[in-house]
């Protein structure tokens, strides 16, 4: 059998019991490693798990699928992704091989950040579509993550920003120059987002367009959801541009209509009061 | 502290290791025991766990909301939630009065039916606002969920489906005359939700309204995600209407357009082939 097992997001001890117990009998256990990160790394698991591991970067899972599979017809393997296996990134990849080769698979699943962000309070029915928002260059700004958020504005939901990760990316001279040599990895804060953001708004400001989100919008920064130092601030565009939340990984929600108890839930996480909300009816608030 | 503590979604093993361990040493440990079910009882719990449990219904957590808190500021509370703590109901009412007694509380996550239906190979990206279907009666037959689909489906958007369930339920006469004697539980079977879907589709035809969807639309139906017997079936809406998935949970998935590799992943849980898929675009498919 080949199992994915999702490792959930805050430590070591965040697998299933489930999930645990299959990795103790696998002949062979692969650590995803370049959607997500947990706040412990590979020496920790591997201490926990009393297993060694073996890490798959994106390189391998794409190049080397095939020996990832090998011998799981006959034996146990596994597969570990930080958070669920089909959360972020679906590996679909790996179960058409595993199911072509004959083998079977089996998923074990565990938290996801888009079903953990709940936490801050906001009621998960009320989110839209899911968007990610990359880091920028100076050559290469884009700006479509802002027209999802708008759309899922305009109909009074919430988004979930995903932000960008870049693990194992080589420099363009070393890229050029065939050099394996990699960049340290780099995990966009809250911070790094909501300005990004409020250059957007800038924009549709200098094209005589209303943008669709302004400064004083609402919006909450968690980083390191499920750890024991994890942190929710809630707060106004401007505020999370100027917040530090520590170490990765980061989400921002920037929020649509908000229910009177969502309202509660985030003044537990506010920086200044949640700025100027007002009522957009008898049961909701906009910002 | 009081400790919210999800148990994922199929049976005792799914909790988190991290759970397990703050179950062990709780004073008191509760169930919540009315937004969903795991495909084994409170006995099994109990068993695995090595602790008694209290089951928390709807009318006690509502109505004795300080009593399940007792305690938590000077030891430790559990209260135990079927997949995410904040997955389908935010307890935010619990939250909001353990930190109004000045109650430390802590979550921990586990796998939602609203990530984990990423197994079936759609990507969670792709999925729009999440809807809720309930059980109709002869005289209340609320077609809103039908407007949510469209508009995720007009967005290109996935849904998924969430379907009724019943529990402590009184008939009319018995809540008439006081008396607490309730209904047997009741969960809704992607057949039945197939169904009335089926019946809003052809209130739009005879409303000369041309219906988001049809008897065509590719659906899939998910049984027991998360256990060992779990079940997923894709097809039209018509073929869900009469498929027999098992036991509960039951959900739906009614999808937007579809990647090809999306398709791929469907074809895997296929009845019929995925009946008569158009192409949108270079790129996507609808039905």
């Amino acid at each position: 059998m080949f199992y994915f097992i999702g490792l959930g997001l805050g430590d070591a001890k965040d697998i299933t019991v489930k999930g645990l117990e299959i990795i103790k009998r696998c002949s062979r256990v692969y650590l995803e490693a370049y959607t997500s990160i947990l706040t412990v790394g590979k020496d920790a698991l591997e201490d926990f798990y009393g297993r060694e591991l073996i890490l798959a970067d994106r390189d391998m899972v794409e190049q080397e699928a095939d020996e990832i599979l090998k011998g799981a017809d006959v034996s146990d393997v596994a597969f570990l992704v930080v958070g669920d296996p089909f959360g972020a990134t679906t590996h679909s990849d790996l179960v058409l091989r595993a199911v072509n080769a004959g083998i079977k698979y089996s998923v074990i699943h565990n938290a996801s950040i888009l079903n953990a962000v709940g936490c801050c309070g906001l009621q998960l029915y009320n989110f839209g579509e899911t968007v990610s928002i990359v880091f920028w260059t100076d050559s290469w700004k884009p700006e479509s993550f802002y027209d999802k958020i708008k759309r899922n504005r305009d109909m009074g939901m919430h988004t979930l920003c995903l932000l960008d990760i870049k693990v194992k990316e080589q420099s363009m001279e070393n890229l050029m120059r065939g050099r394996k040599v990699f960049e340290p990895p780099r995990f966009m804060t809250v911070a790094q987002a909501a300005k990004q953001l409020l250059e957007v708004v800038q924009n549709h400001r200098e094209r005589e367009e209303e943008p669709a989100i302004t400064e004083d919008t609402v919006c909450v920064g968690l980083a390191r959801v499920g750890a024991d130092d994890q942190a929710i601030r809630a707060g106004s565009l401007r505020e999370m541009a100027a917040c530090d939340l520590g170490a990765p990984l980061h989400s921002m929600i920037i929020t649509g209509h908000l229910h009177p108890l969502e309202v509660d839930m985030l003044r537990l996480f506010s920086l200044e009061g949640l700025g100027n909300l007002k009522m957009t009816d008898s049961s909701t608030y906009i910002s």
